[in-house]
């Protein structure tokens, strides 16, 4: 009998519960032993009632799952990273094994978290973590485990997705489809952890860590938001070269040293990425031998995450029946060698640059000036609409360029009276 | 320490020989036991050459390996299913697991596979058998084992595609862009099992029997290719509505029922699998918690097809290592329920119809005429072009219409003396 204790009964660990009771024999028949739900823990009691959670299995009191003896996984769903920190502690150290969907607790504490598993032979598992219900931790580190992982480009956040995609094809604001993203529930009230990039980064802080043998810090990522996207921008790329506009997590390998970033990029039509819509993921993994394969669903949702963690608790409790559960290692990544992320100035890219200006003689001269003496070499340049005393837009295209040399000129050309 | 014999060192049995001597410490490392490739076997002596296998490892006759005691994982591929069936026997009475990515093994075989896996305690995993490298079967099985699977929709056979994407793209006709795919390497010069459908059939009978209670047969699949798909076809559906033409392969759960088949079918633009091009696979699975989850990658190669044997090897090997291999199936089906797959008579589906007529008064009253009488319901009906004295298409797209009905119409309208 595997007994397993839940701790948080939010949107997530309330699906957990409902798809555990709904599908107990067929996940006893995949773990091979009988599995009880042996307690349930939340502060908020009204849940229990909702889910018709019996009396005597539920408590307000963590430490009640925690020290439960015969309870040997824990499903840790509090969706705090300090408190799931300090629960998986006392977890590991009494050899319980862990499924978890807190990406922050991942990404904050990968290093920690992976030295507790070798010290106490605990496992934890987390595919909730990265693109809900899409199977692209078990993907990456099962499914291609033949593989040197190469490169992964996603669209990690449905928030975000869900915007840009509101604004590519119903023409909304900023700020409208946002407002929209609240309104379908698909965006916290306050959506800046998505909008700045955030929460990709922390899923791609996870991805990089599984297959890269540098222990990669969320403060090691660069990462740009969507919040000074603007409508004419998007409008701008698709009309003249059918692009669409993605937020991207890029991990990029380059022999000892990787691109790790998250920023806003254009994605050519021929680019499975750019057909990624809505609230969807998209996650991009090339191996050496396999090439592109790409994981694609739903990015959140209470019961496509749950499912993801429902999986999590089958393999492990798998593995706890049979007693092999922390004799080898989930994760298997080598931390010894020589390698580092690549800081983004050292990079290059093809830019979109817009600058808004005033309509005067001698502008367009001067920033292309600037750009010139930086050595960055235009592709091709527009002036777009003309407002009636108001700023006017010009936009460039450029040649492969440093980005140090455009943060200087971006810089010298802020400098200019005449943008703004 | 476990020792692996290689049986068939063709395209990917090359491959996986090269991937493991490439990453064997990664592959300990997972593992979680050394690793030795202690036999290979084929008929083809240069392979060992080509290769520089060692001389004391070949041998050209396969009972080396089935014998040998010390192996305890066979990877067999050969690539005839009848050879396979036969190792895998002799493999199975000695306690042997196998990797392989016999398509036409496992979807002929099936139901005699589990059963002797049940009688002796032994495993077999596929990875490769459908959609290559991309982690499918292992994505089902596992990452998405707490759900039902309602539905699985996939292209699964790059051949097809790549060539049906050549018509789309280029305007190529059917039998150029056959020869195109030779000449690719992305079909063999007899290509008939790809063209009729039968390919895809295959894989979609693995997939079935892995998520349907019901032991479906080869011959329980409806299956029709894409030999008779003209140019004229592709375009008229991207240029009216926008459809790409693919061949799909469905599984759809209706109860205890399910429909299984194969067959072109236009796919609307927004839908994930249309933007699947060339010769990449696209396997659309949806589970009653996760919703709609999409695999897709190169469909064929050396390489990607190797990832996934690779990939099978270790976490069978993983098994073997710590003795628990056998002890729970991987594939877990019960075959115990009432079910049934659907007589392809049963369902109804929107039709596409072209006719070949001359050009006569009447023709399209009476065509229309016999649709009418057999309840089919027309959405519209187009007369394009006109060939001097030649026969001219008329084309009809219908409501939903049973197959049964549409079959007998078509059998009256093709004893028409007006049609071709």
């Amino acid at each position: 009998m595997i007994n397993i204790g839940i701790i948080g009964l939010g949107t997530v660990g309330g699906g957990v519960y409902e798809i555990i009771n709904k599908r107990l024999s067929e996940i006893e028949l995949r773990v091979g032993s009988p599995l009880r739900i042996k307690k349930v823990c939340d502060l908020r009691e009204e849940f229990a009632e909702e889910l018709n959670i019996p009396k005597g299995i539920f408590t307000t009191d963590y430490n009640e799952v925690v020290d439960d003896s015969d309870i040997s996984l824990v499903v840790m769903l509090t969706g705090n990273a300090d408190l799931d920190f300090t629960i998986l502690k006392k977890c590991f150290e009494q050899g319980k094994h862990i499924v978890t969907a807190n990406k922050a607790l991942m990404a904050k504490k990968w290093s920690e978290i992976f030295e507790l598993c070798r010290r106490y032979k605990t496992l934890i598992y987390f595919e909730a973590s990265v693109g809900s219900g899409i199977p692209v931790i078990q993907g990456i580190n099962e499914g291609l485990a033949a593989n040197r992982i190469d490169q992964i480009k996603g669209i990690l956040n449905g928030t975000t997705n869900y915007i840009l995609s509101k604004m590519e094809e119903e023409g909304t604001s900023l700020e409208d489809a946002t407002a929209d993203a609240v309104k379908a529930g698909f965006a916290e009230v306050d959506s800046s952890a998505d909008l700045k990039g955030w929460d990709a980064a922390h899923k791609l802080c996870i991805l990089t860590n599984m297959v890269f043998p540098h222990p990669v810090k969320l403060e090691d990522i660069y990462c740009e938001g969507i919040e000074n996207i603007e409508l004419s921008d998007m409008d701008f790329a698709l009309e003249m070269f059918g692009f669409s506009l993605k937020l991207l997590a890029v991990f990029k390998r380059k022999g000892d040293e990787a691109e790790v970033r998250v920023h806003p990029a254009f994605v050519p039509e021929e680019d499975m990425l750019a057909g990624v819509f809505d609230e969807n993921n998209g996650i991009l993994v090339s191996g050496d031998s396999v090439k592109d394969v790409m994981f694609y669903g739903k990015g959140a949702g209470r019961f496509p995450a749950a499912s993801a963690v429902v999986s999590d608790i089958i393999y492990l409790a798998q593995k706890i029946s049979y007693s092999i559960a922390g004799k080898i290692p989930y994760i298997h990544t080598d931390t010894s060698s020589n390698t580092r992320v690549i800081d983004m100035e050292e990079l290059s890219f093809q830019y979109y640059l817009r600058f808004m200006t005033e309509d005067k003689p001698g502008v367009l001269s001067k920033i292309t000036g600037i750009l010139g003496a930086e050595n960055i070499s235009i592709l091709s340049c527009f002036q777009k609409g003309r407002a009636e005393g108001g700023n006017i837009p010009i936009i460039t295209l450029t040649h492969m360029a440093s980005v140090r040399a455009v943060r200087r000129a971006l810089k010298k050309i802020d400098a200019l009276d005449t943008t703004g």
